[in-house]
């Protein structure tokens, strides 16, 4: 049976990236090793690294005066390492969700933070709107896609402060205009690559303005003066990350990424809203093209177990909600096909019909 | 041709392991999907992490009351991790080598640090032996394996202090009384697993003694509560690190990877010693038994490119020497066959043969 990985992460990526990649764990480049066991050095592993930053640069148009750098840790090691690097006095952070909330809680180890919006009080169901930025922050901190609540900022902000971005969960997803900001990171376990690799794109002169001594692992000019090669990196995640680079660059880049996510949320928002068994759990202007949630309507709330088995039964896999959320969740990174979505479709009007 | 590799890291694995590891990126379980794409909260990998800190624990006899993460970042993240979560006011560190002397850096940032002794005067060609570690300080920290310089300590300290060891090129070459120490830390990518992984042993009751705020991701204690999950750990990387865990189980276990070392280092040493063209660089008595270092002698130094040249066209890969020492570098970790080191050897009697 075809398996539909709606998986929020790790989770899907195309099936040439992972044919690509389980073939190079076998054997790299015809060099009789496999590239689980030669040097990040070699001359076999150098390209991957430099065509995989200069790439991500390339797909999202990356202005001149920036860098990318791929590191361990993860986002949430980043949480800490923004405000290490960019965090004198004071940060505006915008509260929109579990992962929003865990960066802010770590900057306030570092300096005043202020809270600019939060929708807490309504279980992260929208993004916030009516608020202002302090003109004298250090930077703006926001999470543009909201993995367990299912919220998106699909746009740029236009501030007078440095913005910095998480963008884990919807990087490469979309157009975005990096000039306006100062640092976009994020884990790869999306739409990027496997688990174990972090990319962070950096505005070089946004750098050197804090006077605290930074650990040279926090410190992200140690790994832009060493092209992430100041110690040994994710060979195999930044191998999966450049297949998967390839790819987007194949299919027609983050323009068409887009349209496909246009169209798939569509697809499927627009049987949430239809079918009587279901409901969508944002605000409508928020909803996240990248992590799709519903529940079931109160009168149906016994079937919520029905349903999954149902779905399950029918390949879909990874469509239960978070438990902060509950119901279900659809995640549909850049590999999700329209037959995914389409399928997932079909056993909501079937189960719905049996109803 | 058959390769025979003697990278010093990422580096050489089981034959079994890198096709388990090729295999589960291909298709994951019977699951129909790729381990790189599977939650890493799924049914499906949790028990590769638990197994794997289970069999961790059990290779090295590791007491109760300590416990096994795994972490991104690589040991040179734990440089700074050791002193944000020991370093109340001094640290000792024993200097003998690269690796070494950052960790030693790092920990200044952090409090007062007591160099106890240091070979770099001599390019660090011996592990100095006599010096004292103060009895008032937070813990003793020092490098089990010089990887770069080809010495390496193979015993265990009795100190009235807390000891910490980086262990990243010889953990599971050998017995260790794990008791004995505090920590021991290390990168995955020699003795246990791809790049892109750390391991970190833990004697819990040593946490909680700073008084400083530790960023959520660098305190220990995080990854502790929550089993490695705290966030997304490197799954990949993991499940490699479990099937070659098993290896070494299957193997005989510690005891026997130390047999082989030590028969591995014998067999090349002895060549080294033997051999009119070559000598060993560093003092016999601290040899390493994983990283072995050795050059030309001055009468033949210019046939250097030569033998290089001569080893490469008949399956060494990855002995070229670091930098800093020059000449050769063989690395021997648990994966080289008795018959890899037999290899080089007969080469190095063959050029010799002819010079």
């Amino acid at each position: 049976m075809k398996k539909y990985n709606f998986n929020a992460g790790p989770s899907i990526l195309p099936a040439e990236v992972i044919a690509q990649t389980a073939q190079a764990c076998q054997e790299f480049n015809g060099i009789g090793l496999s590239l689980m066991e030669i040097s990040h050095r070699s001359k076999d592993f150098q390209p991957v690294m430099d065509e995989a930053q200069a790439l991500l640069k390339e797909l999202l148009d990356v202005p001149v005066g920036y860098s990318v750098v791929f590191l361990g840790g993860g986002a949430s090691l980043q949480f800490c390492m923004i405000p290490f690097n960019y965090l004198e006095k004071k940060a505006a952070y915008l509260n929109t969700g579990t992962w929003a909330k865990k960066a802010l809680k770590e900057a306030k180890l570092f300096g005043e933070v202020v809270e600019v919006a939060s929708s807490a009080d309504k279980n992260y169901t929208f993004i916030p709107k009516d608020y202002s930025v302090p003109a004298d922050v250090d930077y703006f901190h926001f999470t543009s896609n909201n993995t367990i609540y299912g919220t998106e900022i699909r746009k740029d902000f236009d501030l007078p402060v440095p913005v910095i971005a998480d963008m884990s969960s919807d990087i490469l997803s979309r157009p975005v205009d990096v000039s306006k900001y100062a640092v976009i990171y994020g884990g790869a376990q999306k739409n990027l690559s496997m688990a174990g690799l972090t990319f962070v794109i950096i505005k070089d002169d946004t750098l050197g303005k804090v006077s605290r001594a930074i650990p040279t692992m926090l410190d992200y000019r140690t790994h832009i003066d060493k092209g992430s090669m100041f110690n040994t990196p994710p060979v195999v995640p930044i191998y999966s990350a450049l297949m998967n680079l390839r790819w987007v660059k194949a299919q027609g880049g983050v323009k068409e990424m887009e349209r496909r996510a246009l169209e798939r949320a569509a697809i499927l928002y627009d049987e949430i809203d239809r079918n009587k068994l279901f409901r969508g759990t944002v605000e409508t202007e928020d909803r996240s093209v990248m992590n799709i949630c519903f529940v079931m309507n109160d009168e149906y709330k016994d079937l919520e177990a029905d349903f999954m088995a149902f779905a399950t039964a029918r390949g879909m896999v990874g469509i239960k909600g978070h438990r902060s959320v509950g119901g279900f969740r659809a995640s549909c990174y850049n590999a999700m096909s329209r037959e995914g979505v389409e399928a997932l479709v079909a056993c909501m009007k079937e189960f719905e019909a049996q109803h």
